[in-house]
């Protein structure tokens, strides 16, 4: 998907909602549990009642490897239930040296025919490039993480410079906004005008709205560009809104709840 | 497995040599093609061929995703056949938010029985935690990696230490060396004195020796410890030596060749 398609689709549905089918077999309806494949099923349903309300959906790979390869088959499966009018992001947050990183680009890309892959910054130019060589497909490097531990290393101090400043900055001479896009979690506003400065035209990826904390306002306010700029991730809040059988029902009241708030960000902006 | 067993069968097998199991279907012998799975066939081949010569082996997880599903049934079946005498490495590079990371854990410690996993730094402490929390299981972070991309940010400088560096101190408040290793290029040697310096007991797993030009001697003199200290990983020198019928003679024979240069220098030690 290009950046020009991905753009018209949030304009269309005035949503910029990634959906994150983290799909915790322990946490699904019981009645999902004779089915052949009850991740499959159960994120069949989600899909089918979110769709209209968002414009991408991420699969985090852990959720799947925990089930080994049958997780994968589900991993694969869902990949290809989504529409093609959707970005499909696989939440991989992989990296290794290059030719190791081809087979990953080849996993993601071919394989499961994601538009994206998060890949993780600390192995430098040759892990990430080979992500880069297939055409309308997307690297999202992780810049700024939802998480405590981010404050581990992600702000570490060189020269005048944070590190994950200095990641930005290296990035965006690897690739253009049309390719690649920054994870930047929501649990910090604060630092999305600084990311501004540095990509303003990147998209970007948010997680951590809802479960985690991160507020939608705010994250809009300081991260929102000309072209919207934003997906917003939610996962939790959505795909476990009820666990009785009016899932589909509570998950898609989530949804449209998120979706209405980003309508009104967007009619403001 | 303990610290103090792979020990021992270092000590008894005269060999820290790790066999990679990087197996990609594209590069085994055509004669494997018509099994039901070629990747599991060929790997079989080389750890009976390689057993008594090293005391790990390391399976990358991409090689296996690039064929889906199908390829997580090669490495479930792959790990259920190394034998229990060895250490098991998934070299995966993962890392995720602390509830995502644990489901990493599972499949890689549970899923797969492997011993050890190699985790990606970037998202901090609680990225790395959850992989802790099981016993005699190993966490071995990346410090410094043997590709090119090393250099964009692994040795940026920050007061007056490397980024590889404040890593290591940090990981190291984070758990024992009975329970983390690190990651550090073969092909890194000027930097296994400062690393040492740091983490002084813990075991060092190697990649980089052979194709990727790393050398086992200048390694070892600036890397041992009292204890070795060191899983030296070698890949497709060993798995590709041959691509005709003689490939488990001559797997065999290359790994026979690193383990009589481990055993001369273990002697000299």
């Amino acid at each position: 998907m290009t950046k020009q398609e991905l753009i018209t689709a949030i304009r269309s549905k005035k949503s910029f909602l990634c959906v994150g089918l983290d799909t915790d077999i322990t946490k699904i309806p019981d009645s999902f549990l004779h089915d052949a494949d009850p991740v499959f099923s159960f994120n069949k349903k989600i899909i089918d009642s979110t769709k209209d309300l968002c414009v991408a959906y991420k699969l985090n790979s852990a959720f799947y490897e925990a089930q080994g390869a049958k997780g994968w088959e589900s991993l694969q499966k869902t990949f290809s239930y989504i529409p093609g009018s959707h970005f499909k992001i696989a939440d991989a947050k992989r990296g290794d040296i290059g030719n190791t990183s081809r087979l990953y680009a080849r996993a993601f890309f071919e394989t499961l025919n994601a538009d994206a892959v998060t890949v993780a910054p600390y192995m430098g130019s040759d892990s990430i490039k080979p992500f880069l060589d297939f055409k309308n497909k997307w690297v999202i490097l992780l810049a700024l993480t939802s998480n405590e531990g981010a404050n581990d290393f992600q702000f570490q101090v060189s020269g005048d410079t944070e590190f994950y400043k200095i990641i930005l900055e290296k990035a965006k001479t690897w690739a253009s906004d049309e390719q690649m896009m920054f994870v930047v979690g929501a649990t910090q506003p604060g630092y999305f005008s600084a990311v501004r400065k540095i990509v303003p035209d990147h998209f970007l990826l948010v997680p951590g709205v809802g479960a985690q904390g991160g507020d939608l306002e705010k994250v809009c306010a300081a991260g929102m560009n000309k072209d919207v700029g934003l997906l917003v991730n939610n996962s939790r809040q959505i795909i476990y809104a009820s666990s009785g059988n009016d899932f589909e029902e509570a998950a898609r009241n989530e949804a449209k709840k998120i979706q209405e708030q980003m309508q009104i960000i967007l009619e403001k902006s």
